[in-house]
């Protein structure tokens, strides 16, 4: 029921308001969900608050270095009602899970702070701000306006959601707030080191073996406009890496030469297909994503579909395509 | 002869008093080379100064993007006079290759400007900050305290030259003050895309698919601490890739869990393989490679070793442990 001044001013005053709060991300969670999540709740922890941590799988290996990740609950042991329910990173209710997604709505009322540009709007009370390169930097703003510590185990937090979500600042979404807030992290003891040491040099040999097997599908159209690559359920296996394992393998096809469109078709099950897409510099991949049936940012989308693997290729790359193709046309005919 | 105020304050006097600068960086430049090098020449020609750019060797293919490199003269061409010689990341004069060298001693007066810890001290006047990430750092800020502007094309120079010694802000030189500096060349307009875009967003397909064979090839030793990658000449042939595409593969070697030591093979002559060393923690791998005949660092070094392929990764890998064996020994018994 988001209203006019749902704004961070708002939710600062709610957080403080209350005192016990159940919060949550969005399920196959990233570093920013993560770091949002553990980020906020350690602070309320701190301000002496009851803040219940919820989430419906345990906490990817990848991420245990999180501080704050051994009090995170299974959501399915929590049967407790609570003043404030906050969802963070998610553009809807139900990416919280349908089991989380019950706990919340047993809450007196619903906070949900997100930066993706296609959030729905969902809570009584929506801090959206798609300027923000990652979640975790709202919440350091959240933080700061509502006068809680950012201790360093926050700040930990906080800098591993930004590091993820610009992918090291290598992405288009890197500002200078958001250079501004990590150096203000660090000087709040972000433990950067750790957080590098973790998202990057603890590679898998089975996650390597993912990444040439991907490499090896690589593909492009004619034109070398769009590139995809391919991981099917037998090169998972056959590699021996975990799911978690192919995310991060877009950026290589995105850094192609010339390519305006990476895309990564993953066999997440037989016969249902998720896609990544990313984009360089002007397709718009959420709207390609919308078609069908996904969603996320201008730059950065993704959607499942259910089907064969070829088939689906096949279908998502005469889409992006033909939308390729229509914005050339209209702006004012081919590139070539 | 470096005097006690060497410091930034007296080179943005001597910048300001005089009117006929040489400015020049190392030979095999990288972007923080560079983008030193741009950014103080550019900023010295704004303000009407006569300031000459020079380098032994043609800029680098990858780097002639960068705002002023088309300014920048062969050093043979240089046969004039100049107030002021300016070293840039320097660490000896003699970096600057010897033609260059020449030019700079015939200059009235020399400036070395430089953030390695292993400099010689050997300008009249020497601003050297081991703290900086980039010696690009230490231009930002001596453009501040000689009240020059720093331009868009000014701030995308120094910016590459931060993120290039970063590593995109991944490597443990990253603090709080760069990044921030980082921020204030963003908000002077740096290209932040177009500095990704060209730095690490231009890769070949060949040089992928030689990622994906060099992965494929990925072995590590009964404990887990010694890695390494092979690149016969038949992968490199097979992938199309050009040499220089093998540069960086050693990066996702020494990235494994666990592993200390990571190793790349390279035949690039029939019987000549070079041989590149990482550690990431205590090997010493300089000593390493000494053993061969080749040097470097302690965390990084190199050799060339004449034979087969195979009968040189067993020999090498042979001695790596040994060493390895040897220092667990040293320091108390094995790791296991």
């Amino acid at each position: 029921m988001g209203g006019l001044m749902d704004n961070l001013e708002e939710a600062a005053t709610a957080i403080k308001m209350h005192d016990n709060f159940v919060l949550t991300t969005h399920i196959n969670p990233d570093g920013d969900a993560l770091g949002s999540l553990m980020g906020l709740g350690l602070a309320l922890l701190n301000a002496g608050k009851n803040a219940v941590m919820i989430m419906p799988h345990p906490i990817p290996v990848a991420f245990q270095f999180m501080p704050g990740s051994r009090q995170v609950q299974k959501t399915s042991d929590v049967l407790a009602r609570f003043d404030l329910g906050i969802t963070l990173d998610c553009t809807d209710i139900t990416r919280a899970g349908e089991e989380a997604q019950k706990v919340l709505q047993r809450a007196g009322k619903l906070l949900n702070i997100d930066h993706h540009i296609s959030n729905q709007y969902f809570g009584d009370l929506n801090v959206v701000d798609p300027q923000a390169a990652a979640t975790g930097e709202i919440i350091y703003d959240l933080l700061l306006k509502a006068k809680m510590p950012v201790t360093s185990e926050i700040a930990t937090n906080l800098y591993t959601a930004i590091i993820t979500d610009t992918g090291s600042f290598q992405h288009q979404n890197t500002t200078a707030k958001c250079l501004r807030t990590a150096a203000l992290l660090l000087d709040c003891g972000a433990a950067h080191r750790v957080v590098q040491q973790h998202l990057y040099e603890q590679r898998s040999l089975e996650s390597l073996r993912l990444l040439a097997r991907g490499l090896e599908s690589l593909s492009l159209n004619e034109e070398g406009t769009v590139a995809w690559m391919t991981i099917s359920r037998d090169s998972l296996y056959s590699s021996g890496a975990a799911v978690d394992d192919s995310e991060g393998l877009i950026d290589y096809v995105k850094s192609l030469k010339g390519v305006e469109v990476g895309i990564v078709f993953k066999e997440v099950n037989p016969s249902e297909i998720k896609v990544s897409f990313r984009s360089n510099n002007y397709l718009d991949v959420n709207k390609l994503a919308a078609h069908f049936g996904g969603g996320g940012h201008e730059r950065a989308a993704g959607c499942t579909i259910n089907g064969e693997l070829g088939d689906i290729e096949q279908l998502v790359i005469r889409k992006t395509e033909e939308q390729l193709f229509a914005m050339n046309e209209n702006s004012g005919g081919p590139r070539k």
